[in-house]
């Protein structure tokens, strides 16, 4: 073998997460599944390979483009998955009577896509989803609600909206304004309002739906209603009189706003937002979006809603369901801007000293003793001096470090000192180390 | 869009995980996380995809012909890893100097191998590995055995066998033998012993190293130490003395012994085995192989070794460790097996019965006052009729459901039932449901 170095790099695009960057991630996924958990939510898997006739079924140039395909060993043509939702049509079309329905599913994992790479744009990253399938029943649209809410209290924010809306009100009332016929050019430019103004958007529906003015006053209307999610719904009601699909969308939209406030979501968290759309083609009634109060420019961190047919690319049975989708990375980012994640590289509380080599046991048994009492603890594995052992404890974040030499085990005793404000105590070694841990599970909280 | 549908399949050699799978396949890697962190590992993830050139690295035929290798959309030559160590040498040589040492790390995460699928075989699959970089003290071998033993109690084993040895003492014994040049061969037809027997093996070791009788007899010696682990350690320190590498591999072997009972693993689970050799090329000190008591024909659950040189390809910096990985699929076949796994498709532990639409938002208060508690709890979608949804929660596996009717509700009651012993119970609903949570607590575990 020639003693040529291999340069070690990762693809353009690709990422590598060190301990400081992927302790926080664990704990994001970790958290996301104890709250899909708690409301019956189960895990699927789904393979990172599909043929690719299957992940193309839906066809648009752009995810074609984006694929990693290749023909593998078998002359197969292959493809890396581009998202979860694909193969969870897939996955229901092809098991969906083993299953059983309502079924509802959470899954995480790597997608994979080549598109040109920018600040923030990876060709793998995670996706955090959660769906329930099999049922039209509003229930599952206000579970999901409070599924988002609860995920985003259990990461740590107190302050976000999780703004909703429903895509029957705005059809019905494109339909009812005879504007039917035009509705995704209608939706897009209405979805612009934010950024281009009312005029330019009004000038947009002339062009794409030439719209008269009472049509465009019909629509704009929607704009201008504003206020507490209980003004909001008496606004609207009005509007969507009289029209069978915006009245539909109107019923659901104030039984999720009755029904989360009955479990203490409250409009700082939940707000109606009757202008939204959130794409264009793929969903059918309610839609979420989730905006950071201290940080609404990073754009939505979880978003999603209802659809009406989930696998008819795959399956003449028809699914309906609901789901949302947790954006990792753009929380992680967010958490980072605003100083949420601690700044350590090791997953331990506590690291063991190795004063001399000689009393290695002794460490180790200290050290099983407190990782008994739920104390993640690790025991350093040479006998270097104690500065660079300090030393290597404070790099890694650990909140406290444990020091016996010889004469302090002579005398049955053992010294604990706090990393943050070296604090340093005495305690007797005991079989169980008890006072230690009672004192450290204190301190370490 | 034609109504075609495309049929719903994987790829040969790839699974779905549905969740009677995932839920015990994720129990299983939460407990792994839970012991690796207990000890001061701490996680990292890679890409699924590589320079081809990088994977190659080690350059056998098998792995090339193995690997899913394809021309990216850059033109860039690249290929999905086939394991966790290749990354992981290319990960320390990349950020060694970032890490510090010692670094201690684990990886849980899929891999890819276009083999030919056979019984148990599978081209997509999970490792779950742990090793520590940058140390050669013996207390890192120490705690790797220790994290072995630990996982095993906590996936819920109590009837296993840590087989250790030291490829020290064994090149060490073939070096005072003559038979070093030879190693390969010899050691190769050693490991065969449980399989062809004592005679056979010594005319391999004739046929591969033209070894003579006493050349013979001084290698078999090994396999005929027995024993307790204090009796091995006797029998085999006269064999390893006056030769430096055998002695040291035997102190370590020792220190071993005597460190792991220290803190209470005993012979019952620990046991030296001075004739595994287990693969000939990369390990160089200590040797690991897990077997279980009930299930010895599946194989070793969890392997590893001492390594001197981990990312020779790609750095001039030498970087020694230890680590072993914990073999996911084989040791959820065992459980499956040894019926360790409950047959549930659900993650929740409580089902609440919607009896009637108009209450859903009592059952969703309900239902949210359980899982302050911790409780995980599903409410039923729809307003089904009882049969079918208590058939719903019979099938999915929940511990409990919770029943309320119009007439129940007016009296301020709820009912519980178990689903196992079908014991119905009533309390009073409140705000808490403290009284209710406390039984279920109980009740369920």
């Amino acid at each position: 073998m020639s003693n040529q170095i291999i340069k070690p790099r990762t693809l353009k695009g690709f990422r590598d997460y060190l301990p400081e960057s992927m302790i926080p991630r664990e704990r994001l996924m970790e958290v996301a599944r104890e709250v899909y958990r708690s409301y019956g939510f189960s895990p699927i898997d789904t393979p990172a390979l599909e043929y690719a006739e299957i992940l193309c079924g839906k066809g648009s140039d752009e995810t074609d483009k984006q694929m990693f395909r290749f023909i593998d060993h078998g002359k197969r043509d292959v493809g890396m998955r581009f998202d979860l939702t694909v193969p969870l049509a897939r996955f229901v079309a092809q098991h969906g009577n083993t299953l059983g329905m309502p079924f509802k599913r959470y899954h995480i994992g790597p997608v994979w896509r080549g598109e040109n790479t920018q600040a923030g744009r990876y060709r793998e990253f995670a996706q955090c989803d959660f769906d329930t399938i099999g049922t039209r029943s509003v229930a599952s649209d206000i579970e999901t609600g409070l599924v988002i809410f609860d995920l985003m209290k259990a990461i740590g924010f107190e302050g976000f909206k999780i703004r909703i809306n429903n895509r029957k009100v705005l059809n019905g009332l494109l339909q009812k304004n005879d504007l039917g016929d035009h509705s995704v050019g209608v939706l897009r430019a209405l979805d612009k309002l934010a950024k281009i103004g009312p005029e330019k958007v009004k000038a947009e529906m002339i062009q794409v739906a030439n719209a008269s003015a009472a049509q465009i006053e019909g629509v704009m209307r929607l704009t201008e209603i504003k206020g507490s999610n209980q003004a909001i719904l008496q606004q609207l009601e009005p509007l969507c009189q009289g029209h069978d699909l915006a009245e539909e969308g109107f019923v659901q939209l104030k039984q999720m706003v009755d029904a989360t406030s009955a479990v203490g979501v409250t409009d700082a968290n939940l707000v109606l937002d009757v202008s939204i759309a959130r794409g264009l083609d793929y969903y059918t009634g309610t839609i979420f979006e989730t905006f950071l109060d201290d940080l609404p420019e990073i754009g939505s961190v979880c978003s999603g809603g209802r659809y009406d047919n989930l696998a008819q690319l795959y399956t003449k049975q028809e699914y309906p369901g609901i789901g949302a989708s947790l954006g990792l990375d753009r929380l992680l980012t967010a958490m980072q801007q605003l100083e949420m994640i601690p700044p350590v590289k090791t997953s331990a509380d506590v690291m063991v000293v190795q004063f001399d080599a000689v009393n290695l046991n002794t460490y180790l048994q200290i050290a099983a003793s407190l990782r008994r009492q739920g104390i993640k603890t690790e025991v350093f594995p040479e006998a270097k001096k104690l500065k660079q052992q300090l030393k290597y404890a404070d790099r890694q974040g650990f909140g406290a470090v444990i020091v016996a030499g010889q004469d302090e085990l002579d005398q049955g005793k053992l010294s604990v000192k706090t990393m943050a404000d070296k604090n340093q105590v005495e305690f007797p070694l005991t079989e169980t180390n008890q006072e230690l841990c009672d004192w450290l599970n204190e301190k370490l909280g």
